[in-house]
């Protein structure tokens, strides 16, 4: 996988650091240009160092107004930032909304800030894909902290977050209809809760009520809940601590009493009240990542999921594009519509036809 | 593709009209049982006759008070009614909410109606494959209309509806911090609007915000609006009329300048309030997509679609399940984290691999 002499000649730049080489390696990735892969070969060395941290939540949960507050705290502590903003887009027109930035404009005026709003292209699964190899992109680059930041509750903002190593679920006090709906799913992606927007009435009782159903959900699966657990970040940095001083032979260790506790934080991130604690809980879950084998659980469950991908796009690209499969597929559309084919017999033979080709 | 004696058999009971096979062969398709595409291909010429129409919107809309009122509208008419319900689900536990669905329990006693619910298995477009697999199934045992009913506002989602005749979009007068969000994907994909719960305070508000998003957004697509849109039935169905008036020779002539009004309807759907509105307007459109030659385009475009779908399935089985893929991925998964290999060159192997193999 050999790098094209323009694509080494960028790599050289983007070794160096230069803003410029990482905005054209993003866009070689996300828009998917001929040897995108080799590049992302060529960076996979360099991966691991960036804690990776996705943040969803229903629409209007305040998911940038969080994520400028964080990036803000990280800053004053030194650290250089990398944020992907995700918007919702139109599989009809292409186009995506970019929402109101001004937090993060200001923010990206830090040369030690990188932002980049994505959209998908509208294939199914293209959102999730793209966005993991520019999260890639970025911790190559050396970020410390690599924000991705994804609207809604469906399958592939689940993929996205599934791709973070601390995921943030932003709820807001009037989001208590939406509870029974996206426990099922986004809810056991959450590593930590966080209710925005908490000065409004009902914060208090939508944090009870998330807190009821982690318990009631959670206290069966794989991150199973103690009976006390929500809002203890005294005890989660306690458990932090003692995996820190078993010190790097915590992964080989058992871990099955050792489990996360998942907090549920209140902010009003307009006013940056409670990101504090956000940037404290998001500290002690990635000590817990490292100590408990968390991390490399994650990271080879990814690694595995990556290159099912890859095959796959090999495969897809070697019958649509360089096989005859669009050709045979377009010759057969009248004689589908006629119901002389169906969907099925039209596979085998593209797939036959691939074959023999 | 030759069915086997026991779903020949099966296919004797479901032509006959038989509610227990229509029940088995929903589950071959929905958990993919071996066979099953020769299942689907063998009921491929009995498809077409149902009216799809697919219900979404954010948690908390009344989806299903929603369908529950057509379903009964429609039940007076004398017509059959499929629903599926895709209800969330966890990618970790496999474990699907099914909701309250009272007034759905009612009509399930009555014979004429068949209501399915549905979890996605957690596998990125998986839910949505299956779903439009599902509605195959129930439009080919004759329903007159099969409804899906999905939550979210997720990329899957999407697909979903757009496996749809006609898709109806749910929203509440709360539902207005969302509109920004969702205006670049679902609200494009969207034939009939709905503010349900409309006795609450905002329902004007929002409905006249969906109303300017239409116009501002779907002026420059292919669904342009004209200037004055919005809850005018009497003029979509003046336009129906002339549609209808043309006979069968619509879908030859050029229909630039015929295009479907998106109405904006409320609903107060736990009385019933505006449903019959609603039927209405999915009358009038299922006219306008007959007419405008419409429905033929877009089953152009899903048969395409189920022909991808297919040809990939059997390439990822063939790497996966028939070939040395898994077996590969495994043996390189050490070598992956200790970073002596990337994704991309394992991904070449594995090709390669089912190649040679």
């Amino acid at each position: 996988m050999e790098l094209t002499a323009d694509h080494a000649e960028l790599m050289q730049a983007f070794q160096q650091g230069q803003r410029t080489a990482l905005a054209r390696a993003i866009s070689i990735v996300e828009n998917r240009r001929p040897g995108f892969e080799s590049f992302l070969h060529a960076l996979h060395g360099r991966l691991g160092g960036a804690h990776r941290i996705g943040i969803t939540g229903p629409p209007g949960a305040g998911k940038s107004t969080v994520s400028a507050g964080l990036t803000q705290l990280y800053r004053q502590r030194g650290e250089r930032i990398g944020v992907i903003a995700v918007d919702p887009t139109s599989p009809y027109t292409g186009g995506a909304l970019l929402g109101d930035r001004i937090r993060m404009n200001e923010l990206a005026l830090d040369e030690q800030v990188f932002i980049r709003s994505m959209a998908s292209r509208g294939s199914l699964g293209g959102l999730a894909v793209t966005t993991k190899e520019v999260a890639d992109v970025m911790d190559a680059f050396g970020f410390d902290r690599v924000l991705v930041e994804t609207v809604g509750v469906g399958q592939s903002e689940l993929d996205v977050t599934a791709a973070a190593d601390s995921t943030v679920l932003i709820l807001v006090p009037e989001s208590g209809d939406s509870i029974q709906a996206m426990k099922a799913g986004l809810m056991e992606a959450a590593d930590i809760f966080v209710i925005n927007k908490a000065d409004r009435t009902g914060a208090d009782r939508i944090a009870r009520e998330v807190q009821m159903t982690l318990h009631l959900r959670l206290g069966h699966t794989m991150r199973s809940v103690p009976a006390h657990h929500g809002v203890d970040l005294k005890r989660a940095r306690r458990a932090a601590k003692q995996g820190a001083q078993q010190g790097d032979r915590a992964d080989h260790r058992d871990n099955t009493g050792q489990h996360w506790e998942i907090p549920v934080l209140q902010t009003v991130a307009e006013t940056g009240q409670g990101v504090d604690k956000l940037v404290e809980a998001l500290d002690l879950h990635r000590d817990w990542l490292r100590n408990s084998g968390e991390l490399s659980r994650r990271r080879r469950l990814r690694l595995a999921e990556r290159v099912r991908e890859a095959v796959e796009r090999r495969l897809r690209e070697r019958i649509w594009q360089e096989g005859p499969g669009q050709d045979l597929l377009e010759a057969a559309l009248d004689r589908l519509e006629a119901g002389e084919e169906t969907p099925y017999s039209v596979a085998d033979q593209i797939v036959r036809g691939a074959n023999g080709g």
